[in-house]
């Protein structure tokens, strides 16, 4: 078939490690990735970009240093660029991100975390 | 509250005319819009840019001058630059549009559904 839709479901069964974001889809030069978060990530900082969250099922928290904000499922929040956060979920929660290609999970924080180069899927 | 996140269902149910974009979020330079369709669009082209479509509820057609594509929600689609499309919908459905800020609703193709700004909601 010529023109395929991308669906969503079907590509988060296609991995199931937690904070690292998958590519399905590029417009212009940026990416969209699935995600699926469980615990606390890092503290840091996309200088250079703003970072949108979409949660498609689940929860998860923003933290940011003077405040926080929670993103249930068919919710949207924008990071700015240059503000420090820290994504934390409870229990497992599926996002969509977009952002720049090549915009690095961890920002400026080097991590274990740390995925230098995101896999299409 | 200093961080809210953007309810998607919320915004959807503060305007009922089809096909006029909204905007409910900026990343960067690119707009995030809600919009809902039904019945036929005009055939036009994006010269400049990729136009993402993500199926948020209920069923819509993207068609192209050799083919088609079905987007059920849950499911995105990115319609290259310069490629020929007409959206269809047989009932409303709801889609959020990601495109540069400034991209006209129908692209080369002057009409009468043309929206020239879009409005914030």
């Amino acid at each position: 078939m010529k023109y395929s839709p991308i669906n969503l479901k079907e590509k988060f069964e296609k991995f199931s490690e937690h904070w690292s974001p998958k590519i399905i889809a590029q417009m212009n030069n940026y990416h969209f990735k699935l995600v699926k978060f469980q615990g606390d990530f890092v503290w840091h900082i996309h200088a250079d970009t703003d970072e949108v969250f979409i949660a498609l099922d689940g929860e998860m928290i923003i933290q940011f240093r003077d405040g926080n904000v929670t993103l249930k499922a068919g919710e949207l929040f924008v990071v700015p660029r240059g503000v420090e956060h820290k994504p934390f979920a409870k229990e497992e929660c599926k996002i969509m991100l977009v952002e720049p290609a090549g915009t690095i999970n961890t920002g400026d924080a080097g991590s274990e975390l740390t995925i230098e180069e995101n896999v299409w899927i």
